[in-house]
């Protein structure tokens, strides 16, 4: 490999492939003066070599066998855009089989079969880079890996999918329910037409298992994660979370105590007075609280053309001055130290809750529901019983408790759910409280 | 040196030093199962070698010799924490003509004389590191300098001093003037005896000389700042300004448009919907736009003990990776390709504006003061009368303006400061709109 020059190889060339093209066409001179490497462009691989995706690449590029590309004695590196877990996951290894550093923007992938791709780098003397595969342009790879690397991180919050978070924010501001949403978002183009990735969480889960592999020091998958999606957010439950302060958001939360790694994506309710409850449409953030810097946040887009290729050209420039300085495996990606943790369990796991009832309008039912949460050790912090439902003979009922744990609360809601006078199944939704 | 392992001399005992070697006492193995590099603590050097800064230093380590302690065989790194630019610039000097990288948190040395230090590290050999030099334990100047090296950064705009902060938000939240915040800042801790440094924008100066040398590439220096600090914010400024919306901080802004640059600190009206209008109390945030990436913004505590450390013993980590990689000066600090920038003049530096005057209640006032700004060129974009000022037999009277040059304003500012109904002097601040 040149030690002043390196070449690049892309596969896949659709939304974020053409944003990668563009940024080196655009910047490479700019990236040259402030670090002494230059990045060139020397192939491109995508089966679609006829679209036109808005940028000029220069011809004798742009070709169909991605298999070639990684063979190419003018590629020293490949730039995996292709997503998915099948073809994605033979073109990283084949790559990385030849000695050729990979970066990648692929989530799924990396949860899915992180340990062994990077045991492959490591067994072919070579790295994988990954910034992109989370919060899209926002370096928070980097940060949590390296500018963080003197802490030990108690918990992070993250608003990690633009769809979902573009989702709620209309239904919050125009009062618009979630199918209605959505179509107009696939209509804009910020929702697949397949939307289950996105809105069931399971995007946002990837990224979660990949964030707590990077900062615990053992491999977590998108198996470990408990998921939970947006499609049963209500605009009413949206409204009433308004009320109280809160908005709600899809949120990854990854928090260890002692041995105990809780790892799950739910909607939650945060304080309309914190940041991440100021997080609003596409954008993405990472709050993380550290034992010794205390609270931090990382914030930008999370996806999108330009902002995911900001950050796989950014690892270009980390792996080519890698290459130059000859320090090829400088950073450890997902040192392994920590055999022990183990998951929460659902009595570990504790939050305040939100809950919301339909009751019938009569005497005794709140003592009843009380003494319910009671009986579950639940400590209720406030009730408000709201205007009665003129459709349907019931009033919604809200409650915050204080902290309790998640059996606690399943059992309280089995109960609950089993009630007479109980006219819909009750809503529950943890809220997070995001201390400084 | 050791490849495996790194000897630190730390050189000033006080709140950040006794926090830095709290962090390697704590987190030392930690950071070593990581990243395969051990930490280790042989020298602390202060003038006081008797106060209990509630650390347990291992006999032996602790003593009063600075240059006994940068001589010494058994330092590998030198940690400068003793602030200002007299006796630290000879430190730092000293450390680094014996060919030992220096770790600092000193934001007023590298302002002024940052080129200097950088240009003797590159002679000797060596390098500067100083992640905590701005925003304390975020790590702002990794995400600049490495995650966002793909863009151009076409705007920053930081909240970069805990004292303002605190003093502001404090001011805010408690309906109390400055001069009484400033008072029960000091006792708590949050504000210096002599806090001119903080209140007068200087500390918040020497952070933006060292964020626009460092993207720009170029050097700014303490004297192409221009510096406004905070002692004329009136509490009823900041009433007024929530009354329409917005929050006063002090912000440093640098803005480069073509080959022009804007570099200034400044208190400034920001959105009270924005992420930077939620940034209160002593958290520091640096937004930052790049022509790729878009808007993002890096949150955390600016300074104190524990996160100053953070991010101090994070570069003690970086080093000592590239020392066992033998990559010293792996990522140029200070690129310098671009002699061409110049400051903005005041006709370049354009911003939407408050002001607020106080009036004779005349008929004919504010017809005259309006087409003072007309006469300057200046839209005014609304304009409210307030009640009565009781005292005063005078009212006042805010107006928010469109866009419009440093120069229009300071002249329509003059003009109108004659007006003989004019009863104070008008009052004005820029009003930052943070586009996403």
């Amino acid at each position: 490999m040149d030690m002043e020059k390196i070449r690049i190889g892309v596969i896949g060339f659709g939304t974020v492939g053409a944003g990668v093209v563009e940024t080196l066409l655009k910047n490479s001179g700019l990236m040259a003066r402030r670090t002494g490497v230059e990045l060139v462009l020397t192939k491109v691989a995508d089966l679609d070599t006829t679209t036109d995706r808005g940028v000029a690449l220069p011809p004798g590029i742009l070709g169909p066998d991605a298999m070639a590309l990684i063979e190419s004695p003018e590629v020293d590196v490949v730039v995996e855009l292709v997503g998915g877990t099948t073809i994605a996951r033979k073109f990283v290894s084949e790559a990385l089989r030849r000695g050729k550093p990979v970066v990648t923007a692929n989530k799924a992938l990396l949860a899915f079969c992180g340990e062994e791709l990077f045991q492959l780098a490591r067994e072919n003397g070579t790295e994988i880079y990954f910034e992109a595969s989370v919060g899209g342009g926002i370096p928070c790879i980097k940060a949590l890996r390296e500018g963080l690397v003197a802490n030990n991180v108690e918990a992070m919050y993250g608003i990690l999918n633009g769809t979902c978070n573009y989702i709620l924010t209309r239904m919050e501001n125009e009062k618009a329910d979630f199918s209605l949403v959505l179509e107009a978002a696939q209509k804009a183009g910020y929702a697949e037409a397949n939307p289950s990735t996105d809105v069931d969480g399971y995007d946002t889960a990837n990224k979660a298992a990949i964030l707590a592999s990077l900062v615990y020091g053992k491999w977590f998958t998108l198996d470990d994660v408990a998921v939970q999606g947006i499609r049963d957010v209500t605009l009413t439950d949206i409204e009433y979370a308004s009320q109280l302060g809160y908005r709600i958001k899809l949120l990854a939360t990854i928090r260890k105590n002692g041995e105990k790694v809780q790892l799950c994506v739910r909607p939650a309710l945060v304080s309309k007075d914190s940041l991440l409850g100021n997080v609003s449409s596409v954008f993405n953030a990472l709050w993380v609280k550290g034992d010794i810097v205390g609270a931090t946040m990382y914030y930008g887009r999370g996806a999108g053309r330009a902002a995911t290729a900001s950050a796989v050209v950014a690892d270009l420039v980390d792996l080519a001055l890698n290459h130059r300085h000859g320090c090829q495996r400088r950073v450890e990606p997902f040192p392994v130290y920590a055999p022990s943790l183990r998951l929460a369990t659902k009595d570990e796991i504790r939050s305040r809750f939100y809950v919301r009832c339909q009751v019938r309008n009569k005497a005794g039912v709140l003592a009843r529901i009380a003494g319910v949460f009671a009986g579950h050790g639940i400590s209720i912090a406030s009730v408000s019983q709201r205007e009665k439902d003129a459709q349907q003979d019931a009033v919604p009922m809200l409650l915050l408790t204080e902290k309790a744990s998640q059996s606690s609360m399943d059992g309280a809601l089995n109960e609950i759910r089993q009630d007479g006078d109980m006219v819909q199944p009750p809503v529950c939704f943890a809220v997070e409280e995001l201390e400084n």
